[in-house]
C-alpha cells in the first residue's frame, strides 16, 4: 500500500516525505537482485532525508548527529553496491518501485516547530527499525558467509541508529529541558 | 566478585583492563547518590578505555568510531554530573568502590593482533549492555519526569553503542574481509 497519509492517535497527518512501503513479510517474494536494489534505494533515500533534515535543524548537537547518520547511510550504499556488483557482475543496479517500510524522501520545507521534527524522527525510527529487520531477513538469502556477515553488520548498524534516534526523540519530547541542555534559544 | 580473569570457551584469559563488577540485581541495595557516583565513574572509565583503545588502533575507520564513543561517554559524564549537582547540591561526587558490570580501564599495552582487539570489544559490548540496563533500572529510582527522561536517554544511547560495537565486532571476525573493506595493510 502506498499512502501519503498516516494515522497517529486517531489524527490523520500528511507527511509528504513518507510513503509507506510493502510489508516485511513479502521479502521472500522478491529475487535477491531486486531486494539489493531496494536496499540501495532505501540507503540513498535515507541519506538524502537525513541530509535535508540536518539542513533544517538549528540545534548544533542534533544537526551533527543527523549529519553523522547521513554519512553512515552513504557508506552502507557503497557497501551494498559492492555486493551487488560482485553478485550481478556487469549489471546496472535496477531500482524497483517497491520499497520495504516507510520510504524516506528529502525534507523540502521548513520545519514548523518541534512537533514537526518529532514526527519526522518517528518515521526515521520506523524506517531504521524495519531496515534492521530487512537485513536480518537477507542473512538467509545471500550465498556466502562473508555476505551473511555483511548483512548482520548492516542490521546491527541500523539498530544502533534506531536507538540513537530514540534517545534524541525521548529528550525532544521535553523541549524546554532539551533546549536548556543544548543551549538553544535566549 | 572482583576478578582479573575471565573464562571464555573454556580458556582462561587475563584481561588486565577488566574488573567484573557487582550484579545488576543489587542496584536496589544502593542509595541513589551512590548509584549516580557509580554511573559517573563508569562513564569516566569507559571514556578512558575508548580513548586508549583508539590510540592503539591503526584502522582509521575503526579508530574514528572508537573516538566517537569516547566523546559520547564524556558527554554522559557531564550530564550525570549536572543531575548529581542538582540532586545533592553542594556535595562532592563520591566514587564508590563498587561498579555495576565490567569496569573498563585504560588499555596500556600494545594490542597483539585482532583476537586481542576482539576480546576488548567483547568486554566493551558487555559493559554497554549492562550500562543500558543499569540506566533503565534508575528510571524508577529518580524523582522527576525530567530525570526519568534522561535515564531513558542514557539507556538508549548505550544500546546504540552496543549495536555499533556489535556491528564492528561481526566484521572483525573475518579479518581478511575487514582489512580489504577498510583498505588496511599492503
Amino acid at each position: 500500500m502506498n499512502s501519503d497519509f498516516c494515522s497517529k492517535n486517531g489524527v490523520i497527518t500528511m507527511v509528504p516525505e513518507i510513503d509507506e512501503g510493502v510489508s516485511l513479510e513479502r521479502i521472500k517474494e522478491f529475487p535477491l537482485e531486486k531486494l539489493l536494489g531496494m536496499a540501495i534505494k532505501a540507503e540513498i533515500g535515507a541519506k538524502k532525508f537525513y541530509e535535508s533534515l540536518a539542513e533544517r535543524i538549528d540545534i548544533q548537537e542534533l544537526k551533527n548527529k543527523i549529519e553523522w547518520l547521513a554519512g553512515e547511510e552513504g557508506k552502507h550504499e557503497a557497501l551494498l553496491r559492492k555486493i551487488y556488483a560482485e553478485m550481478f557482475r556487469g549489471k546496472e543496479v535496477v531500482f524497483p518501485k517497491e520499497h520495504i517500510g516507510p520510504e524516506l524522501k528529502p525534507v523540502e520545507r521548513e520545519l514548523q516547530g518541534v512537533q514537526d521534527l518529532l514526527e519526522l524522527i518517528r518515521w526515521a525510527m520506523k524506517a531504521e527499525e524495519i531496515a534492521a529487520h530487512f537485513y536480518e531477513g537477507l542473512i538467509d538469502m545471500v550465498d556466502t558467509e562473508e555476505k551473511k556477515r555483511l548483512m548482520r553488520y548492516l542490521s546491527d548498524m541500523e539498530k544502533g541508529h534506531y536507538y540513537t534516534l530514540r534517545a534524541e526523540y525521548e529528550l525532544l519530547l521535553d523541549w524546554e529541558m532539551y533546549s536548556q541542555m543544548m543551549h538553544v534559544g535566549p
